[in-house]
């Protein structure tokens, strides 16, 4: 496929209007989407609304006129219908980190009640991301060694391991390195048949391939704002409660914003009866604001749709990027066959540091992950075909120009 | 005093120049800043810059470019200057309900560990914010009850509970409701003595009563981002943790932000060695901004000269209740004292809530309290003498009409 190809195919693309929903500066690839989405076009009207008029004008009685105090459900109701679930199993709320540790306390406290202390263990992945990894291990030391992470070092293994000593699987969906995506329903099916569940962690999924969450038999999940869903830096994240969880889930920080009339001001916790069980304390309605413009861009697209241009571009990538691994050594880290993987490739390169510096200094914006990985993000609702050739292209004139060697490119600096 | 001697009391205020810091609606008497503080001019501005520029046009560069990597730091070290404190014993994150997890759930892990089984009581006041109980009382389950909230029904009888049985002490220096001001030093100076430590939730007196957490010797302490500190609605809040305790103090929810190393993606958690440790997820930066703004109004404030205003209008807004308190069965909450209050005054009357809402009706906002409180806030940086004055004319006309009997002022709506 020639560039005048891709310029065809972005014309043809039933995505393609959606790019108009976002402000991206000139001159750039983006292909970091899943790392921080871009801004929706509609964010700083609605802060600057949110600000000047609600917070500036309106004061506290926006709690109310404005409707703040319904945010994390109502932003939630929308983050459900995107993922398969029902509008009160989610609520947006908290950090990512915030709500592993909630709903991973949660179950376990129900755990250790059921007495049965052969359900000890923690299972999960070695090389999931290290929050996950460091929420798991400091709620062992809060239950006092009750429990144990159990780690295996590939997803193979995973379904030999769930038993009836797992306490729980922590996963996430869609590896942030490789991109290795899991068959959640099989999973869930497998746990189910153990007695146990699966914490999914969707932060690098939401967004970025079909989920159903219900159909698929999911009962506890978190995910992430401002990846693909386009919320903003930092965006609070959401979490996820099946229905049938609803009545017995302690909520393991409990705060106001869980209770059952949070502004009764009673003396006693009783929990709201659904998911709104698992927020705690007051929302950051500007950060919640942003948050919604983000998860508005999906408003009637096609997540089947998203997942065919994904497949589309990252298949472009591969097939653009194979003499180039053949010449430079890059080497592929991620899954090569698409429907094991969600919407970004990675390649480990020697030099994977300075390189995709030199890329970001030509414009095209990709991440970098230790040890030596270079992570491109395929965001369908604004990547188009034509940057994806654009971007092979400056990689190579950098490789055969070997501008990734200046000294400017060699300084590590820190990017979360 | 008359409202020409409030008017010419307004021209001669050291502090009056700080009003022009703020944008506040017209016609308008804001007593309510003692739950969502004010908007400062900046934020507008401000958020226009990190939306459109830094998250639009910069995007994932801006982690580094922007220092949005050190904005918990950065913004903590402020509020650390104005609570004399050192820059990194206190870090802005999360709410102030997770924030009283993390200390609370930290402090009871080492105390868990001391072996000392006696120390089972959290000590704390049943009258104490909601939030504050339901966290303690979330703690306890999943400590499964090797520790025990013991109430006590009056700060008064505080100081005989504070022995050797106290695991911690969870006050809050400023009650939400009365306004009751706590001793910190002698009360920190107990507890050190009874080998145990003060939780300090400085909700409704950080930037609102002079505060010296050092010189006092607080240990543990939380604080709220939206109310005097004017950062906006939900705003992250802060917590604060003694030098002396950096090297000892868990991580209770151990997420990516609290390790001494974040973006090295190690598989360990090591924790940063200063009050880094209490972070947790990403940041969310756009409701930071606006905390910035707000924690900056106090930029060049003397809090003593706070302080002195807010007991000067406090004081005028008792002396004019007085006639309405004889007339009108209003019942003064809050103690008389001014040097036994923070910066709110509560009047308790049977038709509090409808008096409430005609008030707003008339352009005075104050808030209220179940069972039966009205509750004012005055906020040395924008509340004016005058507006004393005015707000109690307007209260005068209001039980003189008994406009307050109206239909639509006794709808009860929720708010925080």
């Amino acid at each position: 496929m020639s560039r005048a190809d891709c310029l065809a195919r972005d014309v043809t693309d039933p995505l393609a209007h959606a790019r108009d929903r976002f402000s991206l500066p000139n001159n750039t690839i983006y292909l970091d989407g899943n790392s921080l989405g871009a801004m929706p076009k509609a964010a700083p009207a609605v802060l600057q609304a949110v600000a000047a008029q609600q917070w500036g004008n309106d004061l506290i009685r926006s709690w109310n006129t404005h409707n703040w105090v319904s945010m994390p459900q109502r932003i939630g109701g929308k983050i459900a219908a995107l993922l398969g679930a029902q509008s009160n199993e989610i609520v947006a709320t908290d950090s990512t980190s915030v709500n592993l540790f909630k709903l991973l306390a949660g179950w376990l406290q129900n755990v250790q009640m059921s007495d049965d202390p052969a359900r000890c263990f923690i299972l999960c992945e070695r090389g999931n991301f290290p929050t996950d990894v460091y929420i798991a291990d400091g709620i062992t030391k809060l239950f006092t060694d009750r429990f144990e992470i159990k780690f295996v070092d590939s997803a193979a293994q995973l379904d030999a391991q769930i038993d009836a000593t797992t306490a729980i699987v922590m996963l996430t969906q869609v590896d942030y390195r490789s991109g290795q995506l899991h068959n959640m329903a099989a999973l869930n099916a497998k746990a189910q048949a153990a007695g146990t569940v699966i914490l999914w962690d969707l932060a690098h999924s939401a967004g970025a391939v079909p989920i159903h969450l219900n159909a698929d038999g999911a009962k506890l999940a978190v995910g992430c704002g401002y990846k693909y869903l386009n919320g903003g830096p930092g965006a609070p994240a959401f979490a996820y409660l099946a229905q049938e969880l609803h009545g017995q889930f302690p909520s393991a920080i409990q705060g106001w914003f869980a209770h059952a009339k949070p502004f009764a001001f009673h003396g006693q916790f009783n929990p709201a009866s659904d998911a709104a069980r698992l927020l705690c304390g007051t929302p950051p309605v500007l950060s919640m604001a942003a948050l919604e413009c983000g998860v508005d861009t999906f408003a009637g697209i096609d997540m089947q749709q998203v997942r065919e241009k994904s497949s589309a571009l990252s298949a472009l990538f591969l097939q653009y990027m194979e003499p180039l691994c053949a010449q430079y050594q890059f080497s592929l880290f991620s899954p090569h066959a698409s429907e094991l993987r969600g919407s970004h490739l990675s390649y480990a390169h020697v030099h994977g540091y300075a390189i995709m510096q030199a890329l970001i200094a030509q414009g095209v914006i990709g991440d970098f992950r230790e040890p030596n990985l270079l992570r491109f993000g395929f965001t369908p609702l604004y990547t188009r075909f034509a940057d994806v050739w654009d971007a092979v292209a400056i990689l190579k004139e950098i490789m055969a120009s070997r501008a990734y060697e200046a000294s400017e490119f060699n300084q590590r600096a820190v990017v979360p």
